[in-house]
């Protein structure tokens, strides 16, 4: 079974574009790893600070490895004074998905 | 460009099989509505009484045409007693997606 994530992301006022430039600077890398199934960045259409990505990845154990790869170990350290908020959501599909 | 959702909801502690029993209800309707490309039920690994819906429709406009089905304004009604919490995010997807 593979594993879904949202992560939500609220920027610092001001620091909106700052923390959109990091994260796309990391996604080239990221569809390339392992187990990459999606990783898409989003933002709330009502609320510009606030970035939601919506991920997809074939295990748990490939997911933690994309998460401890330097890459994504940097872009945290570097988006810790951008924002106000973030929260990863790994979760387990339990029914439904593609129409 | 298509229209991503993350749908957050938080069950009243021992409401979440109820929960979880109203939300599988609507998905077979939902998947055959107009528009709906994804409609996943997914709950949060670490706190089993939050369910996260990952969702993407054609357009704003079909979305808002789901949002006002009778199957969907009916389960709102039922959950409402059901819940601590809840927050439909409508998105703008910026970039990244498929691997």
């Amino acid at each position: 079974m593979t594993v879904p994530v949202v992560a939500i992301f609220i920027a610092k006022p001001d620091c909106e574009s700052k923390l959109d430039a990091l994260f796309r600077g990391v996604i080239e890398t990221t569809l390339k790893e392992e187990g990459c199934i999606r990783y898409q960045l989003n933002r709330d259409t009502q609320n510009p600070r606030r970035f939601v990505w919506t991920e997809e990845w074939q295990s748990k154990a490939l997911l933690d490895k994309h998460s401890n790869a330097p890459h994504i170990t940097e872009l945290f350290t570097e988006l810790l004074p951008l924002i106000d908020h973030s929260e990863v959501i790994v979760l387990e599909k339990l029914a439904g998905g593609q129409a």
